[in-house]
């Protein structure tokens, strides 16, 4: 079997993004789209994947990371010389090689591995990746001679008008017999408007040279979209939604509504876990079976166990068991873990915290730097007093405990096992188990002294 | 004027839902497909709706309830056999029978009673429901003779070329004679590849006798979509959303987004009520006129009065009254009454409570089992302490009390008219009318302190 | 160059909105249908605006305010008696006269302009907006004769079968001679069905007496499209948020999903802003660049600067610096401002308040009518008790004061610089700089006491 490698073009700056960031790192379902041409090139089975990097060279090298070989070209003098950036390594080699582009970021590696196979196959120099579109106006046209053989490639502008009414066009993705690329790169002049070197030059090369040139027509012509500006980067992602979306529909999830759930291509989800609107569930999070997710949550690399609930909250890099309930309006911040069937009610923050099994903290609480045991009840208004302006510090509250409502743990301190904190209590000393702890005054009431208040004197 | 009965196929498994939950059962706008199927049917003018039940038999009784008699089919043989469950019940009456599907959701009353009409009214033995679509590969050909009658019906598999090209398709529902469904049913063999007796073969056999079979074709085709899969299945609930947006758009109600606004099939709105987007409203809810509701907004089954303002809010099971602010981020749990003109405002939970009118909670606050007079004010951060970590007690607060911010009430424990609570105060014994309670700690100030502190060192 | 003048018929009544609101004050995209038109009006080349009122007169009055000027049409009595009350005012001058309507919301001025000129141009008696749509039934057909002059417009109704296939449509805007508009339109009988003066009968009488009147065919069908109900009010918010966002996303902002982002024409965004789904940006709102707005967020008329970031919160009326972070589930209320690298952080409500450079509020608290200055820490649950149930006070807080958590500042009350406030306390008195104020008891424990207590006594 001959070696294969695939090259991706991502060295272009992106003018019509009008951004500062470079044009290949926008996001498409929260991922670069560099990250996704690198992730489905990975998925095909090449020997070694180049990537051609320019403008923001530091920032797409960091993001391609070690899933591919960056190499630099210093000037964008066009598509034929970014290829050609990878001459050293590959033009004395035998094999396929691929042209992708870091800006189409919905191509797939069946898609991919369908046009090496056709180009191996038919033992031709090249295959060109086509689609039939309703109006190709704008695009380049693939003409077929008798036998199908792709006979030229002709740009819009120049095509007759004959030409004109081919709906068969060019996508830009190639498949290349890899010294025949090499060899004629080399001859593509830039004899031309822009002065650049144009890669589809060398299929006219070919077909001159009496080379076999095919097509291979796509049935998914999104798949090829290149995003250009941001009305195309919204329509790349809508694309990539539904793609993931009908993945995991497929897989036994309820999206109650796909067009407004938006799950990264990384998470896993249980089957009949049913996800309701505005919910965005991003990075690596995996999520169990028959869980309720949504509406309008966010959920970022967590993991989630079985049959629990979460309900408009917000939720990052954290652990959560099974039969949870969390939400409406809670924050699980980053290191917290949250056991079997305990529950985080609304207006709760956690943070860097263990909750035990069966353990609430139901209401208008924040917990930071905290463990809880099993059973614990956390009143409403408690509060971890973690930081006292310079340093954080723990707070560690035993099985069974009971807080009041209202009450200050002031860390570092332990409650113990079953201890009991009256509400409304500031907690600066530890309890022992079993101990009731109280911090507060007494109470005066006086008599019709609310008579006397300036209170409601409009009353 | 005949009998007519209804026969709902809702015996199938639904292997691809991929599902714990069998498939009727799953939900459509918040209701189990079978309950819409089964309330359609209901409001056509049936004596009786049958529904053949087999997988999950018990759960879909549950669901069915009273509205219609569940039989059990053992085995599913197929859709014949599913219909001939009814024999017993039907085989020996006058009459015609509708057969309908529990994964059909999106009929309507209008359409079966359309079906029904024509075909009494032609006195035909059989009205097929058709519909004409323009890719109809994979569906069962309607084949008409040259009087419009239905021919045949001729699956996808076995169609010549001719039979390809029609586009008007079966969508499976039927209204037949009752008499002559329940002979035929008889004779129908399992002589094919699945081993079923399919229930289409009984129009196959009338047509074989003579007896005239009509087709009626559906405007509506997506009325008879079935959902055998995820996917499907949020498609049917686009529809149904629609449909149901639609009318309340008719009927005088802004939506400012209908495709981000979930809205069951059984809550009524008022006129120039505005809907803002990702809000959901569910069940039995009854929301007044001039009401602005949502973004991002959860309504179960409540009661809302007019001119009520609820915002990025979760309500259940509750009783609104009029000119009423809830929100934003407020939950009002289930069994709670808020009279004309209170207020609701931020991170504040209410359950279980009565608050009167003019009275404000709104901010930080937790109302839980309590019962709050007019023209209350609860401060910033009042808590009930509802909870001895055992029972829950009540709390009960008379008119135009002032209760200060962060103040505990302990329950239970009574505050009179016009009282005032000081705020801080952890308030442990009622207070009587227009009385002052307070029961906190002298403040003591110690100059410089703060520089000896750990705080901030780094300052 | 000739005068130009534009009139709006903005009289009817809208019974299909089934509303107390007058049609054209209904909002698309947050803004009355009438302000959308006398905007795009204003933005057109004219000397002058009148907009025709009659139902609900004085409301749409204040809507128009003193960009146009509102002429009363006391009885409705057709488009023709509608623009003929601007005769006055009018009928002797020269020029051209456009006539809109305040209920198509998304006419452009480029599109007014564009059939302006071409009237102008050709020297024409009118100028009929037209458009080409795939099913024309309903419409009125634009017959044009041998020189692509208009012949005629004939109603659908009146149509015959020729013209019925006819698929250019009259958008009933038009463009005429002044003079000649006036003339005519006296001129004009209501000898029909419904007894009212018709507009377009003016072109049948310009036709008549061989004056030249041109059809103008817009490419933007929709921009003529009419709203009679809330559907079609739906629709129209629908165009009108993808032209806005169309715009924004040209200028470099990201839409995750544009089409659940809710974006006013008023309001500005800098590049490389990313706005996450379900965000809705009203009113006059500017925002910066490089900022993270949303997911599910309202910002109303806020400056906000750069690099910020707000998550799942509510803003109004109020000023934010760059680098701040606010949310998730924050509330700014009116008069807030917010200074450079501030936080505001969960269950967090700030009113009327300025918030100093690198200061915190970051969970649970309450700010209103503060002055925080630099580098304040504001603890969990923290309250500015800022009302005594009947006037409002205000709390000041010095640069670098540190404030417990659960603590109270009753206001009037002034924290000095580098102050520290004990959590838990109540503060009634002024604090000096650097001064420590502690305001609550000593802490008991009563050892196995919560043995005692009915405190879970099922444990």
């Amino acid at each position: 079997m001959s070696n294969r490698y695939a090259i991706i073009l991502a060295a272009g700056k992106g003018t019509r993004m009008k951004s500062k960031l470079y044009k290949v790192l926008h996001q498409v379902c929260g991922k670069p789209m560099i990250r996704h041409v690198v992730d489905e090139a990975g998925r095909a089975d090449f020997s070694k994947i180049y990537v051609i990097v320019g403008h923001g060279a530091n920032d797409v090298k960091a993001a391609v990371g070690k899933d591919a070989e960056c190499l630099l070209q210093k000037e964008q003098l066009g598509t034929g010389h970014a290829v050609l950036q990878a001459a050293d390594q590959l033009a004395d080699l035998d094999g396929t090689t691929v042209v992708l582009y870091g800006d189409t970021p919905l191509i797939t590696h069946q898609t991919i591995e369908k046009l090496i196979h056709i180009q191996e196959e038919q033992h031709a120099a090249a295959a060109v990746l086509t689609a039939t579109i309703e109006d190709p106006t704008g695009y380049g046209r693939v003409i077929r001679d008798a036998s199908g053989n792709v006979a030229k490639i002709v740009e819009d502008k120049d095509a007759n008008s004959d030409e004109k009414r081919v709906k068969e066009i060019n996508t830009g993705i190639y498949c290349f017999n890899n010294r025949k690329l090499f060899t004629l790169l080399r001859q593509v002049t830039n004899n031309n408007a822009q002065g650049e070197y144009y890669l589809p030059d060398v299929i006219g090369l070919l077909v001159q040279g009496s080379e076999k040139v095919i097509a291979y027509e796509t049935e998914s012509f999104e798949e090829t979209l290149g995003v250009n500006d941001r009305i195309q980067l919204a329509a790349a992602g809508k694309y990539m939604q539904e793609r993931i979306n009908q993945t995991m529909m497929k897989n036994g999830v309820t999206l109650v509504d796909p067009a407004s759930t938006y799950l990264s291509a990384e998470c896993t989800i249980g089957n009949d876990t049913v996800i309701y609107p505005g919910t965005i569930i991003s990075g690596q999070s995996r999520i169990g079976s028959g869980c309720t997710v949504g509406p309008h949550s966010q959920i970022k690399n967590c993991v989630i166990g079985d049959e629990t609930q979460i309900e408009q909250s917000v939720l990052e890099d954290s652990w959560i068991g099974n039969h949870v309930q969390i939400g409406p309006f809670a924050h699980i911040r980053p290191l917290s873990k949250i056991h079997d069937q305990a529950k985080v009610g609304n207006f709760v923050e956690v943070k860097n915290t263990e909750i035990g099994e069966r353990s609430k903290a139901s209401h208008l609480t924040y917990l930071g730097d905290a463990t809880l045991g099993k059973d614990v009840n956390m009143g409403c208004g408690t509060i971890t007093v973690n930081y006292d302006g310079k340093n954080k510090f723990a707070t560690k509250i035993g099985d069974g405990a009971f807080i009041g409502c209202n009450a200050n743990l002031v860390a570092p301190v332990t409650i113990g096992e079953g201890a009991f904190v009256a509400a409304g209590s500031t907690i600066t000393q530890s309890v022992n188990n079993n101990a009731l702890a109280i911090a507060r005054s007494r109470q005066t009431n006086k008599e019709n002294y609310a008579l006397k208040l300036n209170y409601r004197a409009n009353h």
